[in-house]
């Protein structure tokens, strides 16, 4: 099967926007055994669209496209497309009930163009998304399927994964298997050049790299006959790739560290808290975004100013003028103090200089040190993050999360 | 004039690599006037990207390329281009040269595929190339321009500006300006919806809206003969558009929300300090994104759990009896302690329901309470967010913004 990945929208056409969405598709494609033939990107312009659509449906089996699925005036790629295919707009009453009601949910009332969203070509099928109001649109007709999604990819990647990958999968001829390793730590390069030396590629066999926002995803894929044994491709070669990954392997799940982290708080009941100067909360944000965390995660002090590390956290002042507020001494006092002062079995302690400022002469731009103090014994790290102060900021947060892993290990 | 890019390479037509060079040259050639016509993604396929290249050239007055032009076997796109426009290949002297000395100097010897990169399509100026072995290739013919260069961005980027647009700058005639106008709070189809009436869109004028992180970005392009009559298109409809706008428009300059916040606080050395619950540090952590904000955000107490609201932050365990963690008379509170104990000018609150669990009869999913107290003066707002959990988190952290903004203004 062949397929061609059609981007639609200005903000593409015009370099405002970078177009990740043509590589995840091509890998997810390429993974499950289908032939990218090549990525278009046209603007907001209905006669390009149609001819553009026109010719990689031609060559194509798969036509999918990626963006123009909005309520605006130049949000048209449904209507082109249906156009071009000779299909009727119709209105679609269970998606305006939802549209409708998701509206009334916010305080707002429709407007005119939100009825665009309801509209879909005869004969398709509405794919869901999760994360935001406009739907996919998928289409079959005879051998060949053109599946439309929205352009942000937190509305295109969940929608592809749960919703158009199982319907083109039923397509594909060979049989496959995945399985995921999720990663962080190690470089992408790095992990790359030590798996193609001892795991090598095959027919039958394939594994692709995606950065993640904790690290890098590992995903194998294997084929054959029927399913049984594309996974037998996987798994006799599960254990050298786990070696391979050593220990910067965290799950075997597809979820982002800090999921896995808390689902293993949760499960093993254990508190935590967290005393944060340069991340300013990013690492207690992490640690909030998983449902159920509230059992587990009582809360935290961004200790950003000297003074609140004194008054509000309790770090001693002494500590803070004999070592300085980026120091060892401080990440450890910062982790005991938040531990005791919230009554948790864990508290994370990070002080660094996010930058740009804030240098001095031995202390440099990037410098963060990160305490975990786990029932009483502590691990400290200190590192010298490259990169602007976002990645130092992320950065610092990550390897919190990676020192919190050691202790669940 | 018109442009085509093309990138070559299986590495992006598969997906290992994000092609970053697209945006990356669409908006160089769109901020010097030249039209976008499309971006084509191909593999290393000899006779497709003939095919691809040919239809480029009828259609753009601009080809681009980037990629292929390394000295392995599937680096083919000069041979490629050079036979379909029927140009002899040629060996540059010059290059070989250069080369040979690059390669002796690493003390390594030219192997043969080396001699690829010597050859140059005949009438051609090469575009040297700071950062790699390959050098670019220039070929203007009649009207039209082919230029080609390498794949890497860190050899594609300083060879575009420092060699290939001085080159395309001479040949652009209509002049054009562009202006900013950062939204926040207002949805971009009812903004576009209200633009599209007020502000009528023209040969010489156009407006087009972007999500942001924050918002929706609107920008406005006004071309002309010249600079001056190109900004003056923009200038004239400038109080009508932002009348438009009306409040959801918080800067004039390209930088997100928190940004905006972030440098008016500065400005004005007004202190801040933050209580959260449901947003677990996330609204911290946005106002930590912006350097020199150690010297106005003090920090924060993040407060998931009840005992900590009462215990660390202050807040009276009446009050949450009384009326619950979820209430207005907590957010109250939780923005007075916060304020109170870390001595700020601003004190922020914010406590929800992020779900998926937690809801009660009457307190839904979604549910958020935020109160921002600037110097005893408090604003509260209540809030049904739908979305999943970190939508509502990301909502009620750019809800607390906008209340502060209204202080700020």
């Amino acid at each position: 099967m062949k397929a061609v990945i059609l981007a639609v929208g200005d903000e593409v056409l015009l370099g405002d926007v970078v177009n990740t969405n043509a590589a995840y598709l091509a890998k997810q494609l390429d993974g499950i055994g289908i032939e990218i033939l090549y990525h278009l990107t046209v603007g907001d312009d209905a006669a390009l669209l149609r001819k553009a659509f026109v010719k990689a449906f031609e060559s194509a089996d798969i036509v999918l496209t990626c963006g123009g699925l909005g309520p605006t005036k130049d949000d048209l790629t449904k209507d082109s497309i249906a156009e071009a295919m000779g299909l009727t707009l119709l209105l679609n009453e269970e998606i305006k009930a939802h549209i409708t009601a998701l509206f009334a949910s916010r305080g707002f009332a429709l407007t005119e163009n939100n009825f665009n969203q309801c509209m879909m070509p005869q004969g398709s099928v509405p794919l869901v998304n999760t994360n935001g109001t406009a739907p996919g649109v998928y289409i079959e007709t005879g051998e060949k399927i053109v599946a439309m999604m929205p352009g942000p990819p937190s509305e295109l990647i969940p929608m592809f994964e749960n919703e158009l990958k199982p319907k083109i999968i039923t397509k594909v001829k060979k049989a496959f298997s995945e399985k995921y390793y999720m990663t962080s730590g190690y470089g992408e390069s790095m992990l790359e050049q030590k798996m193609r030396e001892t795991v090598p590629e095959s027919d039958s066999y394939t594994v692709n790299t995606y950065i993640t926002q904790s690290g890098v995803m590992v995903k194998a894929t294997g084929r054959g006959a029927d399913e049984a044994a594309a996974r037998q491709e996987i798994e006799r070669r599960d254990a050298v790739l786990k070696s391979v990954l050593g220990e910067s392997l965290y799950s075997e799940v597809n979820e982002e560290l800090w999921h896995w982290i808390s689902r293993t708080l949760i499960d093993r009941n254990i508190t935590l808290s967290a005393a944060e100067s340069c991340t300013g909360g990013l690492f207690a944000s992490y640690m909030t975004k998983s449902a159920g965390i509230s059992s587990v995660f009582r809360g935290g002090i961004i200790a950003y100013d000297n003074e609140i590390k004194i008054n509000v956290l309790g770090v001693s002042a002494s500590t803070l003028q004999a070592h300085g507020a980026v120091s060892e001494q401080t990440a450890r006092e910062m982790a005991l103090c938040v531990r005791e002062k919230f009554s948790t079995d864990i508290g994370v302690g990070i002080t660094g200089i996010a930058g740009p400022g804030g240098a001095t002469e031995d202390k440099p731009v990037g410098l963060v040190y990160i305490c975990v103090n786990f029932k009483g014994e502590s691990k400290v790290a200190r590192n010298i993050y490259g990169g602007n102060r976002e990645m130092v900021q992320r950065r610092s947060a990550l390897s919190a999360m990676n020192i919190l892993r050691e202790f669940l290990r």
